[in-house]
């Protein structure tokens, strides 16, 4: 992607001063604060440049700065102007401080439906008067911006998701009623999703109907998107207690909530929603999206078809890794990425990758969410690093798999190898765990970082995030980031368990396995614990693990993991490849 | 302790009627809503006869209820009488919950001064109406209620405190103005007496002078406190900046802030003060005490008055550890107890305990808070376990200790074995880890359970608290607790390391060091890393070690930490007990 033309930012900022604001804010947000947006939202990167997908643009009069997190640093270096942005770090330079300083007192805009109340706070928090805008002078200032997608939403069936949508509702009224609250506002497409069993195509990535739900206490639903995606089929599967409305009647569907009790989700949903309910007279009660905590739990039917959809797609991946066992010194990033995908499109069910993989030699292995393109592909060398990232999207489930492999033909370092093993031992740390009900994802992040930071390393990214059921590859509430929310782990919760190492210039190692969280039974003890069963089913690279920094402990996972990969993907191969597999997974030495 | 006549409970029903209230918390709380109460504030244990430090009593006009953690359900349920109060669980039956069920709409009474505005909320949000009363219905129903203690304040000199208190009030001061607050509210003692460098009497085991601050951000200081626990040398003492007014001033005092900005604790103060304050037309800012972090890095001077205090009570912990190796059979709890007391008597600056002493001998020491008394004393047999938990009062510094001995003769059963050395092994895994900056406490609970968590087993107690600098030996805002809040570990911090293992009517284990958090020198890294320095000298007992438990790591920790016990108490012993610890600190076989 070319720099844009600084005749952008020149344009916002006429429009500010027609509005008459101090300062701008352009989040990388869509009206959902969604991960993945649809053209019509990327302000950020027509902005800037930036591409990643977290990241916010402050613009003021006469200066101007880009904040993202640890994942794209490099990656917004790489492609927004320094002429134009200060480059900074979200979490060591905090947004709110920055512009608390650059502007004390000062009036800063922005776009109620693309900031979160609780995002809002901060910058109320720090001194701010925040104004929100009624037109984004952004998308004045953008004459050519792409119209919102229209995909249509078809219905996710049963053998998929397992349980109706009907006792969805019921299950989400009751909890309403249970917290004497009338309606939900739900702004999250993948609650939507889940919710009404749809799938739709309104983003890339992620099979998302975007729309919005209004969901009652009495099990009744209305859903606000645009009508052309509802085909006869689509209504009749929504069934008789789900009715809907074109975005335009979202204002008037809020206005007659007046008196009642609607619970809105501070951290997750515009702030629009909040703000226009209580213009209208309702009292609004800060709480998470109804949705989100049993979507998270997959149902038996949703866990089985994540079994399933791991391993045909550990065919597709064990074959990828035995073509790269040749491939150094003749083929390149992108051609890489794009043979995983050949391997990947042969995969019965498959629907596409479930995020853009990340396909990196050597140091471009060391940039986090790196994207190799044509610009800056590069070759894949013997005696290098090879990180590749990559999930895929399957009707019965979500992949997401991470490995990092030695192109040879010598011996890797001694650096790397300790590097590696360390990654490894925090990967099987996590992977090994028992732990007792209520604890959460970023109490167990430790433990993937101890053998790391043993040594004076980390790494600047969480540990694991959810994955949902043929939706997001990240889904909340649950994870394993230090950053993320305190949820208590659950059985049916999938999570991702991917520590890594990154020399920047040098390599980066990655080791993900999604896993999934199930109780332990038969144990003699007084409270319930839960354990993770590894879902995903490819080799971890041998060359690079050091066996002597390995624990019995260790050992014994990696060998068992082997062996159960070998068992289970070695049958879906052909011989050359289930060959090299077989050699792949033999017990360390 | 005998249990509360019911009169007392039909007494407080009868004002509670007066009042027009359907119910009434009594929290166990002071008005500093601190952890060691003054005999007037001793509410819940007048009406319920629980002593707990942790407690909460729901009174209704036809059922009671009583409510304490897993430190204390075996106390509640061997103290109060469960005739007249339902014992549950606060984690797993919320007081809040178990209202909204019990009297749903009621009209809940509280005393403002004994909760804070976010413990009040938690009632709130569970849809009950909230009553502040003015006058306390069980002070009215309590005719012989003690008088608010009121013991001399003291000057606590700059070889112990280490900074002036000008210098601690400007950088409070400065953190104020940074915020745009023009005040801030302090209800902590433990802050109190920090930033005044000031220690008294007006509590049990901990060294704080019972008082309210008003921090100006120009440095000024009001206090308002019992004007007869200054005398004209504590009043030189606190200088011109820092003016003393009475208790009946506080309220023209706050009022007196109309239009101000101010900070208050919305968790860690009384909710009487925000409402004042609100009343009277300033802006509360919800924020921490102010001088609460600063207050936990230690300084220098404080840290070094931390490790003198903790050599010469390791002296007095070993002598009883020598003296103890010889009781079963001819001793017992208490008296077990006042033998450690009269070894610590003889240290130099021994100015009482930090806590009651937990002496519990065999299934005593499974219960987590054990008080032995003259009720509950039982002998200390050969061939059980033997826990002591106990900590004292120096000018220098506060002690926390507990250690786990096997009274022999015989070899302990392989069970104990296995969970003390899980225990160990927890205790080990924090005391040598490394971390970055911005880790938390929270963040490294998982790794002191991670060894006991493999065989299905947990302790339901925070792994480890801050400790104060001849302050309180439970002190905010660190922790290593699941429960604590997201505080980052910085140097200078002192906390406890305390993982356990309870088998109830059996045994109990508890393995405590203090450790103080220290910048790691010397890593060749882009991050600065901490870990901890271990404070607390005295032998673990190697009888319950199980040795091929261990890694290689495990058993250097804990044979380096005995050679330097051995090196650094040795000295200070006479010859026979100097034997018993050569003995006790040999290498593991």
């Amino acid at each position: 992607m070319q720099r844009p033309a600084p005749y952008r930012l020149a344009a916002l900022r006429r429009e500010l001063a027609g509005q008459g604001l101090d300062a701008f804010l352009v989040p990388r947000a869509d009206e959902h604060l969604g991960e993945y947006v649809p053209a019509n939202a990327e302000r950020l990167a027509w902005l800037t440049g930036f591409t990643g997908s977290a990241g916010l643009a402050v613009v003021l009069p006469g200066q101007a700065a880009a904040f993202t997190d640890g994942r794209y640093t490099l990656q917004l270096a790489a492609q927004a102007d320094p002429d134009l942005f200060e480059f900074l770090h979200t979490t060591d330079q905090p947004p709110q401080d920055w512009l608390a300083a650059a502007l004390p007192g000062g009036r800063v805009g922005y776009d109620p439906w693309l900031i979160s109340e609780d995002g809002l706070r901060r910058y109320a928090d720090a001194g701010l008067t925040m104004v929100p805008v009624t037109e984004n002078p952004l998308d004045a200032a953008w004459p050519d911006r792409p119209a919102a997608p229209c995909a249509p939403a078809v219905p996710h069936p049963l053998h998929w998701a397992g349980v109706p949508s009907a006792t969805k509702r019921e299950e989400v009224a009751a909890a309403l009623r249970g917290a004497r609250q009338d309606a939900a506002v739900i702004t999250d497409p993948a609650s939507l999703c889940w919710l009404l069993n749809l799938r739709g195509g309104d983003v890339a990535y992620t099979p998302f109907v975007l729309g919005f739900v209004l969901m009652h206490a009495d099990g009744r639903a209305d859903i606000f998107l645009d009508p052309a995606k509802l085909d006869p089929a689509a209504l009749d599967w929504l069934g008789p207690e789900v009715a809907a409305h074109p975005r335009a009647a979202l204002p008037g569907a809020l206005a007659a909530l007046s008196g009642k009790r609607v619970r809105v989700d501070g951290a997750g949903s515009a702030a629009w929603f909040a703000q226009t309910l209580r213009a209208a007279g309702a009292t609004v009660v800060d709480g998470p999206d109804p949705c989100a905590l049993p979507r998270s739990c997959k149902n038996p039917v949703e866990q089985a078809g994540a079994r399933a959809a791991h391993l045909r797609d550990a065919a597709a991946l064990c074959r990828f890794l035995h073509w790269l066992d040749g491939a150094a010194g003749h083929s390149t990033e992108v051609a890489a990425a794009a043979q995983l995908l050949r391997f990947r499109g042969d995969v019965p069910g498959f629907r596409g990758e479930s995020f853009p993989a990340i396909s990196g030699a050597g140091e471009d292995g060391a940039i986090i969410h790196y994207r190799a393109t044509a610009e800056t592909d590069r070759p894949i060398h013997p005696n290098e690093t090879y990180l590749v990232d990559s999930g895929a999207q399957y009707p019965d489930g979500t992949t997401d798999v991470t490995r990092t492999v030695w192109t040879g033909p010598d011996a890797p370092p001694a650096e790397l190898r300790d590097r590696f093993t360390r990654v490894l031992q925090g990967h099987i740390a996590v992977a090994s765990v028992l732990f007792p009900a209520g604890v959460s994802g970023p109490h167990l992040d430790a433990l993937a970082r101890r053998a790391l930071w043993q040594s004076g390393l980390d790494y600047d990214h969480g540990t694991g995030h959810g994955v949902g059921s043929y939706l997001s590859v990240h889904e909340g509430p649950c994870s394993l980031s230090r950053a993320g929310r305190m949820v208590p782990l659950q059985a049916g919760m999938i999570l991702s368990d991917e520590p890594g190492y990154y020399r920047p210039g040098a390599y980066g190692i990655r080791l993900e396995n999604l896993l999934l969280v199930q109780p332990v039974d038969g144990l003699d003890t007084p409270k319930p614990f839960l354990r993770f069963e590894t879902l995903t089913l490819a080799p971890f690279d041998r060359r690079l693990v050091e066996p002597a920094m390995l624990t019995a402990d260790e050992r014994r996972w990696l060998d068992a993991y082997h062996a159960r990969v070998l068992q289970e993907v070695g049958p879906a191969l052909d011989d050359r490849a289930g060959e090299w597999l077989a050699e792949a997974c033999r017990p360390l030495d």
